[in-house]
């Protein structure tokens, strides 16, 4: 007799983007379960940047501080290029992140190892812990579509096989879930099952990558530096503690067999990659480390899946739906940000708030993005791999040009400009309503302070990833007249056909209500009184807030014009549970929210009916 | 036969004061034992008010983050008085801290019980805990003279009683210490012993103190608010989540017992003094609460011990030297700050690198800070419980008067206003080489830039409370000629003749070194090369800094003029263990630093003689 069970979500693969999927799916109080093929987590080397935009991201969820305070901080780049002696020489250094919206103006690393171990206990925390080594043997989706439709099926059979040692047969159980997540890599398991290709190409720039602790006198040893060398290219990254990492390109008769033309992993050493670096930082001198942590060979590819979903059951994310470079400090942040997408839309099916069509959703969004990162990807290896403009190459890549392209790219290379297109869940109608807070984006970073204690709040901290719509209510500057036309609206949104009051089903258990409200006014911390705002704006003394300075007069103020909100309107955004902008509407314009939430949420009389 | 044991230090009293003292002698690796009488620390209410300068205290520990999140901050101070119609009305909103320097620009709530918890988990992760309960029944001090000044001697006997139950005969044991702290508060045993007495006076004003959830339509019930009305006196104090304290001034005929003319505890119940705040607060509505956390009665009293210390071997602490009112929130600070000064110098006595002496200026320092509080508090609650000048009321406190004094009393009521005289280890003559850097005060927070990484970084976060003596080296704007000139001095610092080289103990265990050093660079952060600071200036690669905005440019900058300090000469800062400026000399001076260290240092040759 096999084992059978049933779950809501199997998560396949305990990697980055499967731990952001558990983590996230264990807050939101759904019942999932996550197995991993290997016996322990990675240890050395591995993916290991973090960009602003996930730091935001782990933020929401409460992860950002170990990060912060263990991870080293990117916040220069250099850039070196070959001086008219043939050695290296600095051309400048600029600015790591250049989106200037960022909330973190800098990139950290930090060992994969730490950002797996930050979810793990975070999910230990919480009494759950990653079912290992566990392989699974086979994936069967029912074909048929009223199952298929019904969110309360369990359409996917998966067998597992638990491992105990390499002698024994493994015991195997069969598990009945409601959705499947396949995170397994690069190499995964259940893409192949599914049938999916990847598609694009693999490119002939060969890389090592080396983590020690440097002995040099190389000045930028501590920043990001982008070296171009007649020897070569090579990328620093600091890494936590004295650790530095190196990209270095690599030349076909450093790594090739000669006889296969493969590559020969028998060349690539420690020493080998250490007297590659010495060549490149010339006349700066590297010296022979006491001891490397890890190093590695990559021959860059980028990409992408050509399906994330089947059925909407079965999903793929990170490595096992794109693959890039990792000079760009990519990989992980995209995997971790799919499952970040991925994880409150479940939710919301499987509380039965919201319809399963917004599944479509994730791949809608995410198959999107990484096919614009595969594309930008590609454009900035071949950048970085190619060969310096010099006297003797007129050919070559000026530092002008690598400069801009680093500069253009700041939206990307820092996470912060993912756009998510129109769909169920971003309606760009009254984009007008606050021009400045583009719909489809994250919402802004902006500091405004308490309106009952002039505390500071950066308003992402009143955004965490808890599964709730927050609705932002800019009331404006409360003249009377103002303060009439609030009290006017409370009382619409009191209304049993309002779409506040037919979308939004209180908490039950760990599953949050639906929305949370935080209403921000204009005007000065001196004279607001937070109690004008109506108890239906106001669900607590700390959620109003005002778009004013803090007591030293450096933090906040100025939200309004920067938004491009009116102070005489009164003005709703919409920030989805993930922190991206789904909706801004005047408050003139109720009936349009209603459209926007219909569209993908079930309201309290569908569900009586059902 | 009693149990007999030795122990360096024996701290009597587990309170704030207590706990701070152990904290910092576990973490600089001193052997101590910390008694207290009660079975368990407090439960509810008790002092509550963490100052400015408190909090960069905790900060310098690595304790500040928990009561950063968890506690209320109080950013404004509300003013009410008596409108025209008899009722309050809101004078106007202010900072409520005052002092411009402020890293932190608030006060924290926070139930003592929470205070004390940080520090007992922080023992228990050292292994270390409270004995308790424990009474000590005799403390005698040798009469030896040599005895006394030989820092290795057990001059203190004290007997101390194991309580096991109501029942038993508590068991006896035998402790002979070093060193003494009594930190066993106002009604402290260890004072009473070594016969020292309380001077000051018992003022009539009686206030009573409530904490609870309220539920009225006071708008700034979440701000501190000093109310002045024609029914009395009422401070609010927002506390951590939903709670508030108010203090309210009582009438006589409110508690007293009209037969015997004193407090009837009898009458001190949470119904008399919501009543009291109901009277206090027209026109503004206080319902009754669902549920009233704590509530007590005090008649305020401001008295300093006559001595702190006896033959520096026995001390008092905390509210065993001093007592005073609790709405200037100034108790537990003063109590956690009279630790922080003496735990640094038992550490480095008992380590044999100072001089007995230095613990004179535990008492020189702390007592004329008490009696300065003392008269401060005085003049506060003064102002604070006369009545408000009305039109009937001609004689009363205007509020201008209660404004103006408190603000001008921002530097005390922040805590940032601590300033300690010349003495061994306060030494002005140099103070011209950076005039704005006070010496006797605490070192100013400042933004500076790391110059290896260019990540922003706060000088104090550069100076935990670790026993380290931190060198601050102003190294100037790194022109050749400069460059020439910091060089120089490294060498100079490296014979062996420089106090550098004479009072710098390496690190031992727990024990650090004597000294850490910091160079401070002008200059901008894209040209500096913080390998150019010769190696004796620039220990480890983070703690080479320069003056200079972070890539932002909304961090940081602008340290050398503030400071007073001149870009073309080298200025070396010294910043005593408890973060207190001690010295300031040019490069040009190292004599002077000589002699100032060897003033309370004891050096490597005169240790080699002993």
């Amino acid at each position: 007799m096999l084992k059978e069970s049933h779950v809501d979500v199997l998560i396949i693969g305990a990697g980055p983007s499967g731990l952001m999927c558990a983590n996230a799916l264990a807050g939101a109080g759904v019942d999932f379960r996550i197995i991993d093929n290997r016996p322990v987590g990675v240890a050395a080397g591995q993916a290991d940047g973090i960009q602003p935009r996930t730091i935001e991201v782990l933020q929401s969820y409460g992860l950002a501080e170990p990060l912060l305070k263990e991870g080293a901080q990117m916040h220069l780049c250099a850039f070196y290029n070959p001086g008219p002696d043939g050695g290296i020489e600095r051309t400048g250094r600029a600015a790591d992140v250049t989106a200037p919206t960022a909330r973190y103006p800098f990139k950290i690393t930090i060992a994969q190892a730490s950002i797996e171990a930050l979810f793990i206990e975070s999910l230990k925390s919480q009494g759950i812990s990653v079912d290992r080594p566990i392989v699974p043997s086979s994936l069967e989706i029912s074909q048929d579509p009223a199952e298929l439709l019904d969110p309360s099926s369990y359409p996917v059979k998966v067998v597992l096989d638990h491992i105990h040692s390499s002698d024994d047969t493994p015991e195997q159980e069969i598990v009945h879930a409601k959705f499947v997540v396949g995170a397994d890599g690069a190499h995964s398991w259940v893409r192949k099952t599914l049938g999916f290709t990847m598609d694009g190409e693999q490119t002939d720039y060969i890389w090592g990558v080396i983590d020690f602790i440097p002995d040099t006198n190389f000045p930028d040893i501590r920043n990001r530096s982008a070296i171009h060398s007649e020897n070569g290219s090579c990328m620093i990254i600091p890494r936590e503690g004295d650790k530095v990492r190196f990209y270095l390109q690599m030349s076909d008769k450093d790594v090739m067999d000669p006889e296969t033309g493969r590559i020969d992993k028998q060349k690539v050493t420690a020493e080998n990659l250490i007297n590659t670096a010495r060549r490149t930082f010339y006349p700066y001198i590297v010296n022979e480390p006491k001891e490397v942590d890890w190093c590695s060979i990559y021959i860059i590819g980028q990409r992408v899946a050509s399906k994330f979903s089947k059925h909407d059951r079965v999903f793929i994310a990170g490595d096992a739906c794109h693959t890039h470079s990792p000079k760009a400090g990519q990989g992980m942040n995209a995997s971790m940000n799919d499952t970040h997408n991925l994880a409150w839309k479940l939710a919301q099916v499987l509380r039965g708030r919201a319809d399963i069509s917004l599944l479509k959703t994730y791949e809608l969004e995410r198959q999107k993005y990484a096919q614009d990162l595969i594309d930008f990807d590609r454009e900035f290896s071949a950048l970085f791999s190619g060969k310096p403009r010099t006297s003797e190459n007129q050919e070559g890549v000026t530092h002008e040009e690598f400069l801009s392209a680093f500069q253009a790219s700041g939206g990307f290379s820092s996470g912060i400009g993912v756009h998510y297109m129109p769909s169920a869940i971003v309606d760009t109608i009254h984009q007008g309503s606050a021009s400045n807070i583009i719909i489809g984006e994250r919402m802004l970073p902006q500091m405004f302070v308490r309106a009952a204690d002039a505390r500071p709040t950066e308003i992402q901290d009143m955004l965490p990833a808890d599964t709730r719509f927050k609705l932002l209510f800019f009331v404006g500057l409360l003249t009377s007249e103002q303060l009439t036309k609030v009290r006017r609206l409370a009382e619409e949104l009191e209304l049993p056909t309002s779409f506040l009051q037919k979308y939004n089903f209180p908490a039950q258990g760990k599953a949050q209500s639906t929305f949370d409200i935080i209403s921000i006014a204009a005007g000065h911390k001196d004279d607001v009184n937070f109690l004008d705002i109506p108890s239906t704006l106001r669900t607590h003394w700390s959620k109003v807030l005002i778009d004013d300075t803090d007591v030293t007069g450096r933090l906040g103020g100025g939200a309004y014009p920067r938004f491009g909100i009116d102070e005489k309107e009164i003005t709703i955004v919409v920030v989805r549970p993930d922190g991206y902008v789904g909706m801004i509407a005047p408050s003139t314009a109720l009936e349009s929210m209603d459209k926007y939430f219909g569209s993908f949420l079930i309201g309290k009389t569908l569900n009586r009916e059902a």
